[in-house]
Order: structure tokens, then sequence, then C-alpha cells
């Protein structure tokens, strides 16, 4: 059956497993784009195929039964299978492209591959793209003339693997090849030979993950043959100093000349910084760390790319490449093995970054039966929802609100904010980033601020506060009398006395403020309420809701539900996810197969662009207010 | 028919021409190693098939009928083709490898492909691999947000063209894209997009070839659109000041430290002041050449690419990499487009280097029915021998007697150097190179003074020089007087007396000379003795003898057959293509279907190490002396 979403017509693929000794499995359906391999079909809804190669069709151990469709034996199965095989369906599921509707068996996968729960409830096979082969290769004779780069080919061709050389490694060959006796490690990266090491260095293969964020990138360093984390690291991104979000770091490009290289540098160098941390910690070698992933949003990858970002900045918002790309270490800098694959998470749209795919990857979204929806808030609110059926995706302006911008007393989240508030009937509780006297209040605190002032009662759902005299009547003293009135008749919280506060003068919430809550909430609530209307859910289909992104770690779920942020769903399905985007450069680094998902993500999630949306601007109006307590159940 | 030669299965291929206007033509046959496609089969016995992306895959224009024989549809076909067309058998032949016999159907070549004369006799389609397709691409809009990359794929894609940027490029794409105003050039290089030019810059596209000499470098600047030829220089390459061979060049890098990377820099600056004076006088800006074709000896390509070349001076002779290797400009130094890509051809054996593969490119030899030879004289002598049905490779060591060394009076082919000898009945006459008093004698005078003497009667097919006295019987006096005898009674040939010479001493062949010379091209006559006994062929079956490299032009074909360097066959079908390793890389150059063809050469001609070989040496024995003249015919 041939469906047709969106203007894509998607094939269906169905797998059997189908042995003597065990019951037959249930067949395990999908529907995929054209051209998207049997091998990364099967991946993407949890049936994993035997590869020792990566799927790039040297190996010979990913077979798979055609029982139903069409599909030619491509050069790669002629050298794996014998005509009569043919004949039989059998091809190689990683050469195997779906271009109609196939029905295929697939074999028992071989011995019990190494898994990990990543990522959130995350069932992964630990499968790196990076390969150590050790090599006992014999010494030429003249009876045997063949070059150094030919032997080493050989060999690994008679091990199943397929490999380039860059030129680096060819100026090495004959030192290594000689000086070690004939005995080497070869370490391939996907189909690269990125280097030849003299005797037995298989024990050790390492990577790194970075979620480059704009204010905080995080570091890991993995042991790819065990996938355990050696050392993990964060430090503030050093562009910080250029601008605090990504507006500003473009316009620093956009108004300096040498902007774009400074911020590159920058960002280079705060990367070596941090892998000079985690090499020291872990032990390992800068030439033992083969291949690297990040995540991070657009304008953050192309600042480490070098590429110019000021089209992101501007309508229509177009990034230089939104693919997965993959430079070498030496071409962007990295103090690692100079020929290390770098890879870049691709994006979904010039504001749903790398770090939104990663969270894709952390939270099976995308791969998963039943509706999720995943948020990232911060200037831009990033929102995904859907399932493994169909995922739509957009990016909604909320400004620097949640970021404690454009606040009276607002600020960033540091020593002195306030980040939670709880309202009891007499009393206000502070929790204050270090523990000291609280000096302002940042996006999560005036995110809780709002809700409790809204379930005491004391802010009405069109974000009024009710007067000091009204609110008398159901609150303590001390509390209504927080209600403050100006001259000019505007009325404000104050959330400190001025002999409560660090700074020596009250933190107030003003009506101001509240407004501007309002509108980044709405602009977040109302790209929810597009993206939920294009897939037909309702809240209650939810089966769970992601807070992602840094903010997202603070935020309080039930804040987030009380002031209308999120849908109107139980408490216990919102999950904050803050460390999605790390967590998925981790996944995207430790399983090719999953790379191969975050690859196919661009293509297979639908983004809509909700600038110049009517749809968006009713929604956005329609959520500006506060939802009545009691739709909250 | 499948057919075993020497250990490999060649699979057979039968292509027919089948129109309804025109006379069946006669089916064209060739055997081919296994996994060759259709289209470089095709290509091999001089049957081109369309084709507009360089046999990518992707312009679909290469479309056969596979009428016998089985080949499964790739995904490329799949794009091509509808089913009914697949069943009918039709493939893309540049993507349908053949694994069994193969019979199938070729189209008419659309229009009429440009064409020349190059080489020796070779008639090459033009069809370089460097693609300018002008682009103009639709600008953005938030409804279409597409990358500036997937912007230009898309647009190439459309074209038939699938190409992948470096990072260097999408670094420029965002500024070239803007300031044209979305009308560009692509330059699409194999599967490279390696630039894109604002506006329209179709008209030009330009390339270098090179042969690196030991001694001398020739570079030609071409229009890649018209095939022709912009520029010609040649150059001493700057590493002879560091010995004059490749042993001496191999020694140099082995007792320095910085050796390899001294010679490597000094081969680099020339090629790169060829280069400024190529594109000075062709008026052609350095990023306007986008691809270069280089045709050497294993230790000049190794020495150029800044690979160790030791394992080449020594047994069991093993160079690095033997392939084509293909590096970007910016890799090896080359001042032109960064990202062009620099081809090197590839070896048949370390001795048998890309100079001679270019040889077999610009002659023919193993595409040709026909058995012929071809022979590169100097410190090796490299041996190929054969036709399209088989061709076989080797090398001799003939030492450096022609390159005039350990000869008494014996120079380097410069100003003073006797290179061609006349004996006649009462005289000896003189060719000097320069015009002026002769000072020593080079390889070629060597030769011809030997072939002189032999036909004068005065050395006996020994190689030892008649008696003075008897010489007086059947020549002039003042010939006769010029065989001396030394104090120990060993005898010498005065070329020049004292008083005719530009050193104020006599200039004499001397019997030990003579020995040497013995040896050299005893050596070679061995070698080719050897392969002609490995595929079963008399003298009387050479359709043509070819003598390459630099000495190869100045040899007289006479005096090679009179000495028995090479077979004795009628002088006419003796030809000099010194040229023929410069002319070799201008057709890889100017045609990727014969670049596949040396890509391949590798594979297809065998090679056979002389050195330790018994048959070697009794044939060397059996050559040492020089062949009766009656044997000549």
């Amino acid at each position: 059956m041939t469906t047709t979403v969106s203007g894509t017509t998607k094939v269906s693929i169905e797998f059997r497993h189908d042995f003597a000794d065990e019951t037959p499995a249930t067949p395990k359906m999908t529907r995929v784009p054209p051209g998207m391999t049997l091998f990364n079909a099967a991946n993407w809804i949890g049936l994993p195929i035997d590869s020792t190669c990566g799927a790039k069709g040297t190996c010979g151990k990913c077979k798979v039964r055609i029982l139903r469709g069409h599909n030619g034996a491509t050069p790669a199965d002629r050298k794996v299978f014998t005509e009569a095989e043919l004949a039989d369906g059998w091809r190689l599921s990683c050469r195997s492209e779906a271009h109609s509707d196939v029905v295929c068996e697939v074999p028992r996968l071989m011995g019990n591959p190494k898994a990990a729960l990543m990522g959130f409830d995350r069932h992964v096979i630990l499968n790196a793209n990076v390969h150590k082969i050790l090599l006992t290769l014999t010494p030429p004779t003249l009876e045997d003339q063949r070059s150094d780069y030919s032997r080493i080919r050989d060999a690994l061709s008679q091990e199943g693997y397929e490999a380039e050389a860059s030129l680096t490694l060819l100026r090495q060959l004959p030192g290594i090849l000689r000086k070690s006796r004939w005995q080497i490690t070869a370490v391939v990266v996907g189909q690269e030979l990125v280097g030849v090491e003299a005797g037995d260095t298989t024990g050790r293969a390492y990577g790194l993950a970075f979620d480059i964020g704009t204010t905080t990138v995080v570091g890991m360093l993995l042991d790819l043959n065990s996938g355990a984390s050696v050392a993990v690291r964060s430090t503030l991104n050093g562009q910080a100093i250029y601008g605090a979000d990504v507006i500003s770091r473009i316009s620093y490009t956009m108004l300096n000349e040498d902007g774009l290289s400074r911020l590159n540098g920058v960002i280079v160098q705060t990367l070596n910084r941090l892998i000079a941390d985690l090499l020291h910690e872990g032990q390992v070698a800068a030439h033992e760390v083969y291949e690297v992933v990040t995540a991070g949003n657009a304008t953050m990858q192309h600042l480490f790319l070098g590429a110019d970002p000021e089209a992101i900045g501007l309508e229509p918002f177009i990034p230089v490449v939104e693919d997965m790309v993959q430079v070498r270490a030496r071409e962007v800098g990295l103090a690692i093995l100079p020929q290390a694959q770098v890879h870049l998470l691709p994006y979904l749209g010039a504001y749903v970054g790398a770090d939104l795919v990663a969270g894709l990857l952390a939270t099976g979204l995308a791969q998963n039966e039943g509706v999720r929806l995943l948020v990232d808030v911060g200037t831009n609110g990033e929102i995904i929802l859907g399932s493994a059926a169909r995922t739509v995706a957009t990016a909604a302006p909320a400004g620097p609100a949640f970021e404690g911008a454009q606040i009276q007393d607002g600020m960033r989240a540091s020593d002195g904010a306030i980040e939670a508030v709880i309202i009891t009937h007499d009393a206000i509780e502070l929790q204050v980033i270090g523990g000291g006297s609280p000096i302002g209040l940042c996006g999560s605190g005036l995110l809780d601020a709002v809700a409790q002032l809204r379930l005491s009662g004391l802010m009405l759902p069109s974000g009024r506060f009710v007067q000091a005299e009204e609110a008398g009547q159901f609150v303590a003293p001390e509390l209504a009398r927080r209600i403050i009135t100006d001259d000019e008749g505007r009325r404000a919280f104050v959330l400190a006395w001025a002999e409560e506060s660090g700074g020596g003068k009250s933190i107030v919430l003003t009506q101001r403020d509240v407004r501007e809550l309002q509108f980044a909430k709405g602009s977040i609530a109302g790209g929810i309420d597009v993206v939920m209307q294009e897939l037909g859910v309702e809240a209650d289909d939810l089966v769970e809701v992601y807070l992602a992104g840094s903010f997202g770690s603070y935020i309080n779920p039930q804040s987030a539900r009380i002031i209308g942020l999120v849908p109107p769903v139980p408490v216990e399905r919102i999950k904050a996810v803050g460390n999605a985007a790390g967590e998925g450069a981790k996944i995207a680094l430790l399983s090719f197969r999953e790379r191969e998902v975050a690859r196919s993500l661009p293509e297979i999630v639908e983004y809509h662009e909700l600038s110049g949306r009517g749809d968006f601007n009713d929604s956005f109006l329609s959520v500006l207010q506060f939802p009545e307590l009691e739709t909250l159940g």
C-alpha cells in the first residue's frame, strides 16, 4: 500500500521474522520515503539488522530475503550471493533501496548485540562508525610487489571493509608499516581509512559528542568500544561576550569585518579547551579520537564551520547547508587526529536546528508509536509534534522574556536569580540560585511567579493583578499588600521587599512583565496549536510532553501547564529533557544506525514556517490569555 | 565465452548496433576483467557511448539494452527507466557491471561528438571531466527555505549532475549567490562541486597536463571546452641538482633528514613556475584551472606527492600506492584553484610508471588489434608488449650507459655532446648538440657510433674492434688509423682527434665503453625477449615498435635495430614517441573515457618482475652479442 502524506508518496515495507524454532513474530510495518534502504527502514522501527561494516555493502552480514516487491541485485549483492540465492530473493539490506512496496524476511540478529539505555528510555545498539582492525600483513617480496596501500586494502577487504585513504595517511604508510614489521591496526571510519597504527591498538577507540549551545557547550568523551562515558565537561561558550543570543551573534558577524572569523575562532578555542580537559581527565591521547558528532542550533553550527550565518538572521531565514555535514577535524581546527571525521547533525529548518534533531534521537519521538510533543523554550520556541506515523516541526519567535530580558527586574539564570517561586496562603517562598539573597528574576522564576499568582487567585486569566483590597479577601494580608500600585495606577507584585533583596531595592513583577510573558508563551502555545491542528491531535492524545533546551531543565512542568505554555495534560506526562541535544549527539556517535536516522529526519519531518501564516496569528491571539484553572483538570 | 588469461577469468561482452535505417554493423567483442562497466568496456574497444555526466549514473544518457546475460537494475536505473523498460533489458551502461558474459545493444551516439586526433593516431572523443553549468536559481522565500547548498544541488540534479561540495566551497556560497543575484555557473569535476562562480563563465574552463620527467618537466595548458592547446612549456626538473637519476634522488631522501620534504618542495616549485608561465602566456587566471593530470615515473610521482620513495629503491621495489591517486590542488601545493582535482596516473609496477601508462594511452597499444612493442630506454628499460587481447610489461635494469655515464668520454645530452654519428668508407661525420666542436659522447651518439662501426665492419658481433691493420683492408686509411691500441693492448676508436675536439683532447670510444653498452642493451633486449616469449610473439608479428621517453626521441631507429636493442623489424616500423607521456596525460585530461582506461590498465596489463628470473638471465646472455648484419634483412 502506497500512502501519500503531504505530497510525499511513501512506500510501505513489511518485515517478517520467520524461524522454524519459534512462533512467527508479528510482522513489523513501516512507511518510508522512496529510496530509503531496507536496512535503515528496519532500524527506524527498532528492528536492527546485523552489520559490521557500518552498512557500506562490504561485510555481507545484513542479508534479507525479498518475498514481494521488485529489487534488482546490485554489484555488492553479486559479490556476496550465488545466482541461486539472488534468484531466491536474497539481498544486502544496506544496498537495497525501497522504491515500491516491499515485503521481506529478516534473519535473526547474529549473537547478542551490545546495547544500552540512552537518552530518554531509548534502547540503543552500540555500533560505532569507527572500526579498528588488527592486520598481520605479509611482507612484500619480488613475487608480491603490491604497494603499501594495496596491501592494506586487500587485507581490509578480506575482513569485509572497503576504505580509502587520504594523502596525509598515504604519506605515513611506508614508515609505519616497516617500523611495525607489518603488524598494524587499521582505523576505518565509515568508508575512510583514517589511521594506521603500529601493533595492536584495537582496545583504544574514542569519540567526542558536543552540544554547542549559545550559552553553554557540553562535551562528552566516549569509549567507542564499550559505549562508556569516559569524561563529561561543560563550559561557557566563549562567544557569549559577543552577544547573548543567536541574533546578536549574527549581528556581530555583519557589523565587523572579521566578525565571522573571530566568532569561528572563539568557538573552536572553546571546543579545544574542553577537549584538552576531557582528554586529560580520561587519559586519552588526541590521536585516539577518531570521530566527533556535534549538535547545536543552525547559527552555532554555522559559526563552528566558519560559514556565514547572515541569511539565517534575515527573512526568509536561509542556512548555507541543512544536511548532515561531514568534515575532517583538520579542516575545522579541532585538536584531535587531523583525519578524524566530524559530523554536524542536520537541521529541520533555519530555526529548528541540530539540537532538536538530537532531541528527536534522544527521545525517539519520530520513531515511536504514540504522539509526543517536544518543545525547546528560548528566544525561539522550537516545536516538534508527532510519532513514527508523521512528525511536524515549527519554530515560534518567543522574544527574550524567557531569558529574563525586557523584564523590569529580569536577569539571566546566574547567582542571585530567583529561579523558583512558591506562594502559599500567607507566604511567598523564593528559591535563589547560589542560595544568597535574590537580586532579580530569571525565566523559570518568572514562569513560576506567574503560575503561582494564577493559582493563588492574585492574577486573573487576562493577566491582570487583582486589586490589593480584593486580594485581602482570600489571602493573608502580608501577601495581599505585595500587590502595589504606582502613581499611574499600574499594578505590580513585590516578590522581595528591599530589605529581603540582595540589591537593596525591592524585586517586583510588573503588569508589563506579565504581558511580555504572555506574548512569549502565546507565541509558543500558538505554534503548538498550529501543529496540533495540522496533525489533528488533541491534548488528550499526547503521550508525553518534553521540555528541552537548557531552559527546559529549569521549568517547573506544573507552572508551564498553569500558564498554558504547554497543552493541558496530566503533569506527570511533562518531562524536562534539558540535556536532550547532548544525549542525541552521543547516541549518533555510538550508533551509526541512529546517525542514519538523524540523516533522514529532515526528509521525514515536515517543517512548517509560521511567519506570515494567518492561522498562527489566530492561534496566537486565542492563547494570549492564561487558561482558566478548572480547564487544567 | 568466459576465458581464463593468466589466472584472471575474463568475461566476454558483445556489443551490437541494430538500427532500422542501416545495415547491421558487425558486432564488436571484447573480454574484460569481471566488474568492468559496460560503458568502460565499450569505450575500451573504441565504441563510445553517450554521457554528459562523466559516467556517474546521473545524466541518464548512456542507455544500452541487455539482450543476453544477467544484469539487475540499480537505483540509478530506477530513476531513469520505467518498469517496462527495465523488464525489456534497458540499463545505464555506466552503472552496469559485467560479471558474466553479456550481449547488449548500443544505441547510436547522439549528435556528433567532438573528437580529435591525439597522441599517435588516436581518435579521441573530447569529453573532459570538468563541467560548467549555468544555473538561474529561484531566490529563497518563506515558502521555499531550502539552504543555499540544497538550492544549487537541486538545480544541478535537474541538469543531470550529482555533486558534493567541500567545506571551503560551502563557506563561499552565501556571498557568491547573493552577489550574483542567483545567476551562477557551477563547476562540477567528477562528483565534486569544486566551484560556484557569479554569472555565466561557461566559456572558460582550463586544465593542465604534466609529464614530470626525472630531467625535464613538460606542462600543457589546455582549453577543456575546445580541447585546444593554449600553451606548452618545458623546463628542467629543479631536483636535477640533487641527483641525475631516480636512484640518486631516492638516496638523497634517505641520507638527508629533510630530503623528502626538500625534493617535494623543489618539484612543486618547478611545477608552479611552469604554471605561472603557462597561465601568463594563455591569459588564463589560476582559479580557472579545475583539473590536472600528471604522468611520471613512480619516484617522480612519489616525490610530487611527498610520499617516501625509499622502498621503491630497494628490493623488492614497493611503491606506497600504485593506483590512480586523486588529491586537491591545495593538498599538494599547486598554485591553481585550491579545490581543483589533481589526478596522478597509475603505475604498472614500481619501475613501469605512470609515464608508461600515459604512453599506452598515447599509442593505444593495449586497446588496438595487432601486437605492438613500447620501449622506454633509460637507466631502466621499461617494456610493454601486446594488444587489446593481452598486454604484458616489465622493467629491465639497463644501468647508466644510455645516459652517457660510465663511458670514458661520455656526457649528458647537452651542448657539445656528439648525438649522432655517420661512418662512410673514408670519413666520420659527427652531429654535435649546439653545433660547436664536440667535447664528449651522449647516449644516442654512443648507440650511433657502435651501430656505424658494426655496419662499417670495424666492430665484430662480439663487440671487439678489428685490428687497425685488418681495418685498412676495407676502409680508407684515415678511418683505419682511428682504431688505436694502448700500452696494455686495449683497443679504442677515435671519434674526434684532439685538434677536432672542443676539449683539447681526443674523444674515444673504448672497448670497455662498448662492453657497457652491450650490458645495457643486453638487459633491455633480454627483457623484450622474455615478454615476447611470454606472449608467444616473433619479431615478424610486431606491427610497430615505439621508442618512448626523452631518450627515445633521439635514438636513431636504424642504430637501435643494428645493435639489437629492438627486435629485427623493418626500420619503418620503429617510431620515436618521445613525448608519449605528455600526450597521454593530455588525453587523460581531455577525455574522462580515456582516463577510465588508464585507471583500469594496472588491472589489465600483466606485470612481470625480471629480478631473479632464470629465463631473463638466459635471454640476457643470448643477446649480449650484436646481431649478425645479415639477420637484419
